[in-house]
């Protein structure tokens, strides 16, 4: 079992001792009271069940000969490797309710082992689920109905594949393994000055191979904030051969293989490396904080920011909840600007980006500007990113109070961002209070395009008791139901998994679901990878 | 027939009137001698064979009833869609071969009668040729082999469709029909003050559904280039039902429906409509011309402002050959570079890449700046831009001479460029020499990436009488070889169609071939979507 095992909470969100301690959790009980109006001392603190009295779904395979070597049937190893990081799994491991543990965890030590455990799976039959940090928020990593659909199930743990292959400083590109999780790759691009610049929320815990497979959202703002945009080359094992792009920096020919591999979310095989675009650690910065009394405001003010051609790295719209909820400001909407680069100062870009918020009716104290000359960064940077990344945490610190919290995410087009907001934040708010007698939600945009915004929303609410799984399905279903209704994605950055498809089967354009079948049964005719995600099953199955 | 269709050449590039007329060609003969070092006067004006000379296949089908609204056989507007404007193509419309010409021409007015055609094609087993502007350089609009394996052949032309049917101005979007060519849109967008933006060279000529069909490359150097970018929702007419993506800004939802429809080249279905994402008209432009005496240096410089994150409209590099025959510069290269803003003035975008460009060894004159307030744009650029246009006709009047004269495009990493310039030039100028005892080549970039540049190549070659296709044919290989094994793609925006298609094959993924050939098959289970193209012809024939 790799060292970072023990260290990891074995239900919650990232590190166990991060968790915030039972004090930490009464402190947030009496403010979650206040900010939903219900009684206070309604929420109580339990604990998780220990995983050593969990019920681990027994073992079904023992390891192959051929496997042995890098592949166990432990218990442990294998609770850990059940389920993602989304509010049901959550809830599930805190109850130690490890039912869906898959049969065998491998752990590959290079490509061919990779091999190995797929050529062993279309011999048996068995279901590989690719796993990397195993942060997945749509069910992506729990093999629903393996257990009663497949002789054995296999995690298959890309851990062990780490490196940072190549680095070619001139094309700003590097070759890394896939199972490199965010600081591992960071950490060794630095030793050649540079970064991937790429940090979704769970960037501690999630792997490159993991952002390509889901089509993660990153860093930047504006401009190229997927990973789709970094990606300049795909090593994919898939069951029938090997899927290597050309590195490129552009093609225009044929359709885009990386483009198919790209939210391929592990159903047409295993993504083992890539080629993506780096870049040197940025030496200026420049932010800003802008209030506006009414989020139509703010919101056009990013609309404005966003269709300028600035290419802020950061533009992120805080509704005036989400404001006040993280003590930005009280009652206020913000737009918090920002702007880095490695090659010259930023004053000009700044200064225009504020005057289009002012424009807007935006309010601000003089901007910040930093050089950071050759130093590493860090500062106020740093702290706001150690912030961001701490958020996941009170997910499962609320959970143990009973008390549902979440998140989801969409993209649409401004014109319909505001029916959207009224519609969606209406709708889960009112299945909130109907279901559980109260609840808020609140919104900010995490990116933003020419053509519109990524809105990304936060809902809380009291559980019932013994009612917590179903009401946080119905808040779900209200949510995803609003959000398809008012013109959204299902998703920008979370992916389908298992959990989206009957939302992304609402939008999805009908003959490209059976070309995207199709493809999945020429490339995996036995159907053992990762079956459910994205509704592919395998074969004819899916049709 | 079309009015258009009239005015255009039977055989050549663009508009007939524009077509250098025998004086002209004279005049570029001599010029052309000089260039290669070969005795003036062995290059003689002939006159194409006139269209009613023409040998012009026959029709093997009557319109059908049910199309026969919208639907002819007649010769002349048959021979106007047998081709598109590759230097074969020219070179066989020149002599009056039309031997290829489809049996039909249908021209449907609205999406109802596209699905009409293909409903009888796939009664029939007739193939459909999507026909746009007809300006395919790879065989793209040509049903090879139709004649033998299909009971007739229709080129489908969507000139019809034409109009921008919605604007979303908040969200900066349109809906545009896909047979609507580059000044037909403009015009239709410049009403509301809005452009697409997109030049390919072939703008007057090709058309928005052939732009997303083939993933042409347009106006800008840097940023959002390929229309790839600019494309928000693809609505497709396929065999077995209408593929129509939501709107979006982004989304994270599986593979991208729409970038599996960017470059499917009609083998999936006819494109009939798309949401584009458009831009107000620039205000500000700055443009300058720097000069270097090295390639390398001048290399240094494109590549460092491309990684600058200052991206300009414009950073198009001519080596010294470019640069000397395009009258730009003796014996020197030139980087051209531009920036435009519809929100902000330009100086401190264009002085922090002058200076990056200075620091490479570039010499310039002082920038020129333009503020064009609301007035229509033109100008300078407007005159640069109809050079640009005009630059096809000189192909088929060196065609006329006897002279081969044509273009390929490729993309590459920074690190493998020189070795991609010296590799591939030198492979061209050899067969060149070889084979016709003269020949030339240079180079520009059109477009850059942070991770490399997009090089387009012009070579010229005095044919010789009798072996023009043969020649034509070797130059056309020994261009494509150099470049796959230097590392490049065969096309950056020229397409796959059928010419590429021995290339492509080295380049893509073989399991993703196989996932392509399987959605072909799924989607197009008849085979009768241009069968050929990107070498897919449905079913299990293309395995």
């Amino acid at each position: 079992m790799p060292d970072d095992d023990r260290q990891r909470s074995h239900w919650a969100w990232g590190w166990a001792h991060k968790l915030p301690d039972e004090n930490a959790r009464r402190l947030l009980a009496a403010q979650v009271s206040a900010l939903l109006g219900v009684p206070p001392g309604g929420f109580a603190p339990r604990e998780a069940v220990p995983l050593a009295a969990a019920r681990i779904a027994p073992s079904r395979a023992a390891p192959p000969p051929a496997l042995a070597a890098f592949t166990t049937a432990d218990d442990e190893t294998r609770a850990r490797r059940t389920y993602g990081r989304a509010w049901r799994d959550q809830w599930r491991g805190f109850h130690g309710d490890f039912a869906a543990a898959p049969d065998l965890v491998a752990r590959p030590r290079d490509e061919r082992e990779v091999e190995g455990v797929l050529e062993w799976a279309a011999a048996s039959g068995a279901w590989v689920v690719p796993w990397g940090g195993g942060t997945s928020v749509v069910g992506g990593v729990e093999a629903v109905g393996g257990r009663e659909r497949a002789p054995a199930v296999v995690a298959l743990d890309l851990g062990a594949l780490e490196q940072v292959l190549e680095v070619d400083t001139v094309s700003r590109a590097a070759r890394i393994q896939a199972g490199a999780l965010g600081p591992a790759l960071e950490r060794q691009l630095a030793a050649h000055g540079l970064t991937l610049r790429f940090f979704p929320q769970s960037f501690e815990h999630s792997t490159l191979g993991g952002w390509i497979a889901t089509r993660a959202g990153g860093h930047y703002a504006t401009g190229p904030t997927h990973i789709d945009d970094l990606v300049e080359a795909v090593r994919l094992v898939t069951p029938t051969g090997v899927w290597q792009s050309r590195r490129l920096p552009a093609s225009g020919a044929g359709p885009s293989p990386d483009r198919l591999a790209l939210g391929s979310e592990g159903a047409f095989g295993v993504i083992t490396e890539a080629w993506v675009r780096v870049v040197p650690r940025p030496r200026w910065r420049a932010s800003a904080s802008v209030r506006f009394a009414e989020l139509a405001a703010a919101v056009d003010a990013a609309r404005a920011i966003a269709q300028s051609g600035l290419w802020p790295a950061n533009c992120r719209l805080l509704d005036a909840r989400e404001a006040t909820i993280n003590m930005v400001a009280q009652n206020a909407c913000v737009l918090v600007l920002g702007f880095e680069s490695a090659d010259h100062a930023l004053e000009p870009w700044m200064e225009r980006a504020l005057a289009i918020a002012r424009g807007a009716g935006g309010e601000h104290a003089p901007p910040q500007y930093r050089d950071e000359g050759g130093r590493a960064g860090g500062g106020e940077a740093g702290r706001w990113r150690e912030a961001f990344l701490a958020g996941p945490y009170l997910q499962p610190a609320l959970l143990s109070l009973g008390i549902i919290a979440d998140t989801f995410e969409t993209a649409c087009t401004w014109d319909r961002f505001e029916s959207l907001y009224r519609d969606v934040t209406g709708a889960v708010r009112e299945a909130a209070r109907r279901l559980c007698g109260a609840g808020e939600i609140s919104c900010r945009f995490t990116h933003v395009y020419s053509d519109g915004p990524a809105p990304y929303f936060t809902f809380i609410a009291p559980a019932r008791a013994g009612e917590e799984e179903r009401q946080w399905a119905e808040l779900k279903r209200a949510a995803s139901d609003a959000v398809i209704a008012a013109g959204g994605t299902i998703t920008h950055h979370h992916a389908v998994g298992r959990t989206h498809e009957p939302w992304w089967r609402k939008e999805r354009p009908e003959p490209f679901y059976r070309a995207l079948a199709a493809a999945k049964a020429a490339i995996d005719p036995k159907g053992i990878m990762n079956p459910g995600v994205l509704g592919l099953t395998g074969g004819d199955a899916a049709r």
